[in-house]
């Protein structure tokens, strides 16, 4: 099977979930809480999860759908609550929640999903021991997903990053779900403690790059691609790997914090592109990549673990 | 044992795990985390969590306290997020986390908790197939927390909630987490289903109770009691038994929506007294307390059954 005909049927099948479980609020907090999640989206956790299970399995195996839901509405909550705190007002092409109703409301949606996403984990037809185990990651993981937001605003005010506090910002803000999602997925299905441990480290290696490729979407793309205003971070100084790799090629972004037009936008795309921070970053991205797929080959040869190598592929190609 | 002595035990034990998991923060948002939490409280909802244990285990049991302690954080971060909702400045007697840090560290810091919770409830040395339905109980209870928080807000702009939408909002704002308390100390300790039904029954009848005379005790008691300003329900327009009762009684509360002086409050509470208002709210208290009390009597007779009783006793005597 093709990654792009794989990927659609996911987001079919975590849309029909979405359709029967909150397609039907029963007043406007529900309503809230269903509105970002029946946005649309690419369902990328749910596929993590998914394929990961798939390429554990061995014969008849458990139905983690249920689970890979759960990770989609932790995605959903943390992206209305991170709404709220950036003053965001669209989002997947819709008004975002505390802008359609209010920001009271916008908390109390994001933490109904919160306590949804545990509900469809207990949900999954799978073993008690592997569902207390699902349960106790995804815990430990909206840990580090809190901790990673907090540190990703702690840095707005700050001009000296260091590549690794942009990483350990990276991998609890966005590596930490994907790990979290790879992992559960195979916990659910039954996966041998090793297949495990190198699905988790597959999904956090993973999530890592996704989130730097999103940084360079975010400078490179138009923003039909990215679905945001062009160079966004940048404007708003935000530390990206590209700020950071710019600092250390003695290229001071702080005069581009504006709206930029245009050609201003390509002359310093061409700056960066000279003292070969773009490739730098792509390299970076790579290699963190190239980390995560040398750990899945403990798998057995399969057609999925041959879709998560693609998936993979795709995170640090996306966009450009 | 006496019923004081056992609460100070269970604030003793509760308060030692909480210096213990959360004394030594590691960053500022785990600080945030931490602030409400270490700042006192009558842990009521671990003493129903660990009593309920107590009442129904035979022989050696499970250690519980990992459970209780999830009920508490559940119960802090609802009040964090509260706290934000309502504009609160102070709580407990000290200032809120929005006040201290600022809105978007408070919803962070309420978020770190609720999954630290599930931590905890899985940390508990109960059986698999016991901590699975703790789990789902415990979101499933959260769900139902936001939904009350969303009703209590939405009244604040009615004048004509009825009695039964008032009750429909307590049992879910205050009933189903003293609900959950109760039945997941059962389970945990391995009751008999039956046993853990008439725990959550009995915890939902105390709960709703508790917050009955909450309302009694905002508009009765000097501030000193309530730790709030006196009568703020009644400022602020929220519906209580208390002004759903008086309207019943042909007593307008509206013109009251003001700060009163001393004397204007006790010429109010004397108006109350006198219409018959203040007796039918307690009696109303007392029977939803009685019919949770009733229920327990299923439960072999024991220490434990007693100070359940008694619990339930100063929930509708506090502060009176």
């Amino acid at each position: 099977m093709e990654l792009q005909d794989y990927l659609k049927n996911v987001v079919q099948d975590i849309d029909l979930m979405i359709i029967r479980y909150f397609g039907h609020p029963y007043g406007p907090l529900q309503e809230a809480s269903a509105h970002l999640l029946s946005a649309g989206g690419k369902r990328l956790r749910p596929a993590v999860c998914l394929l990961s299970a798939d390429a554990v399995k061995e014969g008849s195996s458990f139905d983690v759908a249920p689970a890979a839901l759960a990770l989609e509405l932790i995605h959903t909550f943390t992206l209305i609550h991170d709404d709220i705190m950036d003053h965001d007002a669209e989002r997947r092409g819709v008004p975002t929640v505390h802008t359609l109703w209010d920001e009271s409301t916008a908390i109390l949606a994001g933490d109904v999903l919160y306590a949804r996403a545990f509900e469809f984990l207990c949900r999954t037809p799978a073993p008690d021991n592997a569902r207390v185990r699902a349960v106790t990651l995804l815990a430990d993981t909206c840990n580090d997903i809190c901790e990673g937001q907090y540190l990703d605003m702690s840095y707005e005010v700050r001009d000296d990053v260091t590549e690794v506090e942009y990483l350990d910002m990276v991998r609890k803000k966005t590596g930490a779900l994907y790990a979290a999602s790879a992992a559960i997925g195979a916990i659910m299905a039954g996966g041998k403690p090793m297949q495990v441990d190198a699905l988790f480290q597959f999904g956090m290696s993973a999530g890592i790059a996704f989130q730097i490729q999103d940084d360079l979407i975010d400078l490179m793309a138009p923003s039909s691609v990215s679905g945001k205003d062009r160079a966004s971070d940048i404007r708003q100084g935000k530390q990206t790997l590209v700020s950071i790799k710019a600092r250390e090629a003695g290229i001071d972004l702080t005069p581009y914090r504006k709206t930029l037009s245009d050609p201003e936008m390509d002359a310093l795309i061409a700056r960066l592109e000279t003292a070969g921070v773009i490739a730098e970053v792509r390299e970076a991205a790579e290699n963190i990549l190239e980390h995560g797929r040398s750990v899945l080959t403990i798998l057995p040869g399969s057609d999925e673990r041959r879709l998560l190598f693609e998936l993979g592929e795709y995170f640090v190609t996306r966009g450009s």
